[in-house]
């Protein structure tokens, strides 16, 4: 796969080709998914993360098997392709951004009468989700890399990578941009425990695309921002509430308080689609705390008491006052967040 | 073991008991050890660790094989301590600690004419270092204790406990005190990526005193602090230079600097011996970097690209601004450190 982009899903003809994100960095493996329980299974077994990939990969399993069909009758199909949605959404039920592709997919039939016609746009409608998201994760990209200089050195956490997206990713857009432009970025990545996904893909990811990537373990960033001349901290979000509050991987908010401590800037890079103005603050956004296991073990491996009390709480709120920049792709919100927010979203 | 204080070395008449560190927290098991090559081995393969056990060890190690010695010309007894002394100074060629208690037992011999007579005052000698490193520890309890209140909620990182000391600990030592007075101390224990002494010691240890210890990730420090009140840090360390800066465990420093932003104090606890008046300021202490395997491995599985650049330094630094108080076996150093402790050495 050198010198090709990583695309953890890709429309194949009359395939999915979706890369199993659950083997790596160990296994490099692309799966050719060929029937809508293939994509069930992928998304439930969690081969394939990240929530805009989720959705490509659910908008392209129906776009998959509306192509496969040989119901000719119109009312039939437009049922078959309501039943497969209502399917599909079963594989991650608290995954919004495959309810979004599904609904998507869903209105592309409302104005169609025939089953060709029905079955084209579909399929376009699924390559229109992806290219928009790529397209997004690009523009993100040029905006993140105008915050730094060529031999600047980056500090990264969790995986908001190509892999989690259509491509290029959002926090590590700027490395793929850089990398076509002959600039040099240099990164370092906090392994991101319980789950370690600094550690299983982004330090693969940033590897395969020839980025200079140094791995170290999450307590390691005060010590390296001093010693490593860090430039910045760019991470991902998963939430960014109305006042520019920011929810993201566990670790997010210690890392911005010793930026911020350290006086380095600290940018999220996340879409618009993030943004949720209906959360007002970080405070009304509620944590997820995951099974104790995840922090008793490594690799299934005990590392701890097997009964010891455990907290662990899978995301953390880093509070709008300690983020340099929030980086979309309509350009970088600085400064009165909620203002700068609100005009947005007029 | 129930209700009995935990020691990780123990002179046991004619052997010697060891806690075999290397098998926490998934075995607890007591070693007879019988020979000088037997502790030269625990100390060797880190059956022991932590400084004042590794001491403490030796100065046993030598008591047994002077007791066991058929040795009747004085010369000759003294000739094959020296021996011996020198091999068991072989175990771990980097640990101050061995080297200052193995000369104590040897300067015993000096004024010292008869075998008998040596052999009494060496196992004297050996059984006051134990007895001083305990009293040393429990000290930094009661100093320690006088800072915190009844109910409250401390975060610790690595391993500053009684099984690194002859009893009682450093950073542990008020949680042994409290427990005695009936007072409760509640922990948080992170886990201390790369090692894990935090999962896998402090966590047992805390448990076994019966103490409430809640395990988290080292990167949970900032949510934790701020979502489940936080009373205080409180860390051990390794060197503290003569203005106060003090090394520490790899994440000590980023704990500090949340914690300074959190608005919650910020303690180290170690004996006076730890500081080195000759070490001016912490950029005068080499931070140890160690094998790049420590972070690509858990347990021996691979978590990361197994070619993957590491930064894996064992250490940081604190600057002493970000330290509240500096608690010893003979007050707690706050202020102008520089002055403070100087006026101690004087």
């Amino acid at each position: 796969m050198l010198n090709t982009p990583i695309r953890s899903v890709q429309w194949n003809k009359d395939k999915i080709t979706l890369l199993d994100q659950r083997l790596l960095p160990q296994k490099i493996e692309y799966l050719t998914l060929s029937s809508i329980e293939d994509i069930w299974d992928a998304i439930f077994e969690l081969k394939v993360r990240g929530a805009p990939a989720i959705g490509i990969a659910a908008a392209f399993g129906l776009a998959l098997s509306t192509q496969q069909s040989t119901i000719s009758n119109f009312d039939e199909f437009r049922l078959e392709l309501k039943k497969e949605a209502a399917y599909l959404e079963t594989s991650r039920p608290t995954a919004v951004n495959l309810f979004w592709a599904i609904k998507r997919i869903l209105s592309v039939v409302e104005n169609i009468t025939s089953v060709q016609e029905a079955k084209e746009a579909i399929l376009a409608e699924a390559l229109l989700i992806e290219k928009e998201d790529e397209d997004i994760c690009r523009s993100i990209g040029e905006y993140a890399l105008s915050l730094f200089q060529d031999e600047d050195t980056l500090l990264t956490h969790c995986n908001a990578g190509g892999i989690a997206t259509a491509r290029y990713g959002t926090a590590l857009a700027p490395f793929y941009i850089a990398k076509e432009r002959g600039i040099t970025l240099r990164a370092f990545a906090s392994e991101t425990r319980p789950v370690l996904q600094g550690a299983r893909l982004t330090a693969w990811e940033l590897q395969q695309l020839g980025v200079d990537v140094t791995l170290i373990t999450d307590n390691m960033v005060a010590h390296t921002i001093q010693s490593k001349g860090i430039n910045a901290v760019i991470v991902g979000a998963d939430r960014i509430a109305a006042n520019g509050d920011a929810a993201n991987k566990i670790g997010t908010y210690g890392l911005a308080l010793i930026a911020k401590s350290l006086g380095i800037p600290f940018y999220v890079a996340a879409p618009l689609s993030t943004i949720d103005v209906d959360t007002l603050s970080g405070a009304d956004i509620e944590i997820e705390e995951r099974h104790p296991d995840e922090v008793r073990t490594i690799n299934g491996h005990l590392i701890s008491p097997a009964d010891i009390n455990v907290f662990n709480p899978a995301f953390d709120v880093t509070p709008a006052e300690l983020i340099t920049g929030i980086i979309t792709e309509k350009g970088i919100i600085k400064g009165d967040y909620q203002k700068e927010i609100a005009i947005l979203f007029q």
